[in-house]
């Protein structure tokens, strides 16, 4: 566990920089993912410096990928499938990927309180589709917002569904998410649930610009406290 | 106010059953609808057995919905566009048409923790095809289970999502909602967002069944206390 490296694909973004900062606080080795090496490394120094620490580094996606065991995709809607193409070729059968993509309507010029449908059904099965066959995959994070994240001196009110057709690799996700103060995993089933999780990701926003808000999330109630 | 009637079309159903008690106990006029007098009769006497009261009547569905001033649908999504027709010519100009029902896949004899795609996009937005055009629509009470419903004794842990093309008449399901104790509302947008709420509760019936218990529900975190 403590030798393990989780590479965030995107992690020069706001999600994805903010899970970079959670983890990376949490006391993960973690590497941030850019399609430049100088972009990687100048995200990296950023995050080394809010934290104190040192434990942040930054590569291209291929070779982030490759360095991994843990590969998380947070990119915009309109790179995924490129980007799973280019971290493709670095994803070993022991590697866990966890696709935290959203189909925003934004990827073609939309809002981004609306979702496109998926020709697979979800951007975490259109990950799964390009992806080895032998990938792992769970799809989460996807309704917890940048700022929250960011704010790494505060708890974040929100739960964290993770979806995948393995329970073992559903698992590691949730423990990956219980890594984040005041997150609560919530086992999501099958991958296929992911398009349901994603697009209460749209719901989310447009409650954000209806209340005025900016970090709207939500709780599944009616769980044991210890499940 | 005091004088308006609720009508539940479906009101004889677990779910149904449950929003006639909460609003009955609330001091609303609820009347059941049912397929059959009798049994809308039978549903009624026994809600005001239950809570000591006689402000719950019982009458044929197209009789219910010409009665009342808001119309709540909550049947199977099977039976949901044969009961829309029944009570199409009932619904007035002055109506308020509050849709409840889930395309879940049980419809088709499938999964309850899966959900169909309906062509208009959602149960709700078939329900707007098919009523008159003049027809106040709102969508609701979809993440609320029956159980927690019907236990009146008790908060129920879950928020509200209601959606609708006009603010007036999603304010009206959100007033109706927080009739409910511990029932937060929360303003879901325009009618087509009911998709994604729908879907939800395809979502929680997953996670009872994952989690072993019986009444998950929705939260919405980082909203305004008094919105």
């Amino acid at each position: 566990m403590a030798d393990r490296t989780i590479a965030v694909i995107g992690g020069t973004g706001d999600q994805g920089f903010g899970l970079v900062l959670r983890w990376a606080k949490a006391g993960e080795h973690v590497i941030i993912g850019s399609r430049q090496q100088q972009k990687a490394e100048d995200a990296a120094k950023k995050a080394n410096n809010i934290l104190g620490a040192s434990t942040v580094s930054g590569m291209e996606n291929p070779k982030a990928a490759a360095a991994a065991d843990i590969i998380v995709m947070s990119v915009p809607f309109a790179a995924h499938v490129d980007m799973i193409k280019s971290v493709h070729d670095s994803i070993t059968p022991d590697d866990v990927f966890i696709d935290v993509v959203v189909p925003l309507s934004t990827a073609v010029g939309g809002s981004a309180s609306t979702a496109l449908a998926v020709w697979e059904g979800s951007a975490a099965q259109q990950a799964a589709r390009l992806l080895p066959p032998h990938t792992k995959i769970a799809s989460a994070f996807h309704n917890v917002v940048a700022e929250a994240l960011q704010r790494i001196d505060r708890e974040v009110d929100s739960d964290v569904i993770v979806c995948g057709d393995s329970q073992e690799t559903r698992k590691i996700g949730m423990e990956l998410a219980e890594k984040i103060p005041g997150v609560k995993a919530v086992d999501g089933g099958r991958l296929e649930n992911s398009k349901i999780v994603e697009q209460i990701t749209a719901l989310l926003i447009g409650i954000n610009i209806r209340y005025k808000v900016s970090d709207a999330g939500i709780r599944i109630t009616g769980l044991p406290q210890n499940p």
